[in-house]
Parts: structure tokens; C-alpha cells; sequence
């Protein structure tokens, strides 16, 4: 209760239907931090947090992002606008959860948004592109999928129904009293494949006889990446890089690709690594 | 509160983690009914309603499916069962969600399972493949996946904090109060595609006029099919079927292709209708 969760949305486009998730999140007794991200068309609804405030802290002043407004122009500040904000409100501990509903173009800048924020940090996504290859929207963090199943175009007692579902998620999300506890002793990531699994269990199975607790990534080019984000983050204290497939993917241009960066953070970091080259 | 959660696991490979998961939801003042869909391991937790009777349900005694235990012969007989059950406890009111994790294996299963119930029940997936193309286990549902970010291979401080966002996030939706509630007019349905907006947006202006609402439905193949499977759960009582590209596209083996059932649905159970070739 008495959460506060961003409702980033275009309110000149989905201004009825973000009045709506408004009215069900409150109902629940949270509080909604409505974020405009719409730039042509006039707001529907009132925003806490109008377009030319999210614009102006993209860099581009929304009059100015009006002489030409393409998507391809508008749709970065934007973004950056949003990131900006909400980051601030996180750290401020003003912001507890977030929403937001669309299709194609309000699911990119949304969750390119979202993609930025904490892991743990609850984010819902209502989006007509639920049911497809979502892994551009979600890449490696944990970004929750709500299906429109139709178009979001006004209400309808089915759509009704899906955001009542979606804001009683993330008004739950918002209000659980467990995080991310890291214990005494560091989390340790370990990296892995198929074909090395034998090994990374008994690896497993020792680290926690020693009371270590190990988070297991699959070396399909996102799970190496998402193991350096949260060594960045400070939630993986350790690793052991046991299937490193990734690099060798990313050498030869393979589909398990873990990017440039891959097998870099640890070191740069001084986070204790043990590498093997499982997997090759 | 007091809601029942249906935790469909595999008890033999999850049990720590179905444990955690009915703590969490209990915690939340809801209860939880275990079913356990695992074959070939010796569950480690207590079900409430065990592998033997689902099995037995799906047609195969477990012991006779223990007997050449693979997957392709198991897994269709565990979501046989899991289904008639599930169904069963829906129809007589005694659960409001339904909550499963796994990786490629278990998502399949579980994914099959929540596909056959109805719109608005809640639905949620916590998955290690929930951020790639997501569309043959979601399909035409409003299904919910959570990204377990990491391999689900025993709790660590992340997984525990994403199952308990996952526990909030299907106990807040099966303690919503609103439901798919129709009123006194019919939905109608109208599927679309892109070059034919102006038209829909025009019907939808008149028919709101005149008290209808109105569901509107990509015609990119599985909106056509969510469309009618509305009609056939009894949601949508007319439809404009304004954009039939989907029909063409399956005649001529497109990528919109509505299946063999398409337009054929308010025919069987005569809904009204007004049919336009848009789009083709």
C-alpha cells in the first residue's frame, strides 16, 4: 500500500485507457506517477510529468522536436527524457514499480525505458506484441509481458479485464518486502551449456556446502551479458565462467554471440574470476 | 485474499522452488494447490494432487508411463490430465490463477496447459525462454511470462526476488474484482490490418454511437483466431470482419495466415456478421 508506480504512457493516444489503469492501481491503494511520452497530439489526461518536461530532459525542447516530428527523431529523446526521471525517482526512493501499455512503437520506447531500470525493480509491459519474438524488448532484464491479445484502441470489457490484471500485478510486485539480499558470502555466477552441465553441478554442489550461493546463466550470448550487468550492478560478487562459448561465438559471428564486452567485466572490476574454456 | 493459486511444478527437478513460491503466495493471504507434473523423479515436496492421478487423468497410469519414460510419450499425458483438473476446479470455483516455472521443457508443458483456459483467468509463466519468440507457447492467449533472467536450478537471493514479484503479480490479479463483464449490448469484434484503419476507425466512431463496444484485432493470423475463439468463449457477439487478409493468406501459404477455421467460427454458431474483403 501507498506504493508509487510510474504509468508511462502517450496520452494523446492512450489517454482513456491510462486513466483507466490510473483508477484501478489507485484502487488498490497505491499511488501512480502518470509520465508522458506522447509528442504530436494533445494529452487526453493530465500528466504528473508532461512531454515537454520529458522532452527538455532529453535535450530537445519539445517545440523544437514539433518542426519535424518523425518517430526516428522523437522517440530517442523521449527515451532518454523518461530514463532520466525515473532513474532520479528511483534513487529518491519515490518510485516503487512501473507500467506501461502499447503497441510496436509505445512497446520500444517504453521498454527501452524499462530496460535500463534495477533487476527486481518491478516493470509491466501491457503490449500487443506480447505473443512474438519479444527478446529486442527484453534483451536481459526482467520485463514482464502482459498480451493485449487485440489492439489497444479505446476500452472494452476484455481490455478492461487485461489492465485490471496488469495493475493488480504490478501494484503487487510493488508492495512484496523481499529484494535482492545478497547474504554474507558473495553470489556466484556461473556461465554454462548443455554439454558442461556434469561439471557446473558438482561445481554447484561444492560451492554450496560452503554456503555460497550461485545464479546460473545459459551461454546463449544473453546470459553471459546479463551475468556482467549484475556484476555491475554489485548483485554477482564472484564468477565462474565455465562455458565460454560466448566468446568464441562472438569471434566466428555464431548465434550465441555474448558481444564485444563479454569476459571483460570481471576483470575490470576486480570481481575474483575462475575461466575455463568449457563448451568451445 | 483467500483465493487459490493453482502451482503446476515439476516436484521431482522444483521442489525448493514450488516451496518457495507457495510460501510466498501464502504469505499473501491466498492459498496455493500444488499439482506436481513431474514423471520420472521422486518428487520432493508434498503435492496436493500428485503425479499418479495426473497421469491417471491423462489416460496412462504413471507406472505404465515409467516404463519407457520420454518425454514425447509423458508430456502429452501430464498436460492432458493437468488440463482436465485444472478445468475442472475452475468450473467449480475453486481457483482464480494459476502460476508455473521451468525452462524449455517445463514452459511447454505449463504454456499448453494455460492455453486452453479462459480469457481474464490469471495466468502467469515464470520462464528461462520468456524473452525470445515467445508466440508458440503464448499463441493466442493472455498468457504472462517472467523473464527468470537466470537458469531456474535452485533459489539464490535474484531468483528468489523474481518468484516473489511472480507470487505478488498472480495473487494480485486473481484477487481483482472486475471481470470480463458484457453489457447489455453484444462486443463486436472487428479485425483490421494497417491500410484499412481509417474504415475501422470510422465503424468504431458510428457503432460507439450507438452504445457498442467494439474489439478490434490484427489480421496478422492469430488475431483473427483470438477473434474467434472470443466468439466461441461467448465474449464477442457480433463481428465486422473488415480486413479478411487472413484468409488469402492461408489459401496462398502467407505469414497472416488465419488457419483453416477462419470465417467459419459466427457461421457455426451464428453470431451476426458482416464480412468485407479489406486488405486482401
Amino acid at each position: 500500500m501507498n506504493k508509487r508506480i510510474i504509468l508511462l504512457a502517450t496520452l494523446d493516444t492512450k489517454g482513456e485507457e491510462a486513466d483507466f489503469l490510473k483508477n484501478q492501481i489507485e484502487g488498490l491503494g497505491d499511488k501512480t506517477i502518470i509520465i508522458d511520452s506522447g509528442v504530436v497530439g494533445k494529452p487526453t489526461i493530465k500528466a504528473d510529468i508532461n512531454h515537454e518536461e520529458v522532452a527538455l530532459k532529453g535535450g530537445i525542447p519539445l517545440s523544437d522536436l514539433l518542426k519535424n516530428p518523425t518517430r526516428e527523431r522523437a522517440a530517442p529523446v523521449m527515451a532518454k527524457g523518461a530514463i532520466k526521471i525515473i532513474k532520479e525517482l528511483i534513487s529518491d526512493n519515490k518510485a516503487h514499480g512501473i507500467i506501461s501499455m502499447g503497441g510496436t512503437q509505445g512497446t520500444s520506447l517504453a521498454t527501452e525505458v524499462m530496460r535500463t531500470l534495477p533487476y527486481g525493480f518491478p516493470k509491466v509491459m501491457v503490449s500487443t506484441m506480447a505473443s512474438s519474438d519479444v527478446s529486442v524488448f527484453i534483451d536481459i532484464k526482467d520485463i514482464v509481458m502482459f498480451p493485449s491479445v487485440s489492439d489497444i484502441l479505446g476500452l472494452n470489457p476484455v481490455l478492461k479485464k487485461i489492465l485490471a490484471n496488469a495493475a493488480a500485478a504490478v501494484s503487487g510486485m510493488a508492495n512484496t518486502t523481499i529484494g535482492i539480499d545478497i547474504g554474507e558470502k558473495p553470489l556466484i555466477g556461473i556461465c554454462n551449456v548443455g554439454i558442461t552441465t556434469p561439471g557446473a553441478v558438482k561445481a554447484i554442489e561444492l560451492l554450496k556446502k560452503h554456503s555460497y550461493d550461485t545464479i546460473v546463466f545459459h551461454g546463449v550470448g544473453t546470459g553471459g551479458r546479463a551475468m556482467e550487468q549484475m556484476m555491475r550492478d554489485g548483485i554477482i560478487g564472484a564468477v565462474f565462467d565455465y562455458a565460454t562459448v560466448e566468446i568464441s561465438n562472438h569471434i566466428y559471428k555464431g548465434l550465441n554471440d555474448g558481444g564485444p564486452e563479454r569476459l571483460t567485466t570481471a576483470g575490470k572490476l576486480g570481481i575474483p574470476q575462475v575461466i575455463s574454456p568449457g563448451g568451445i
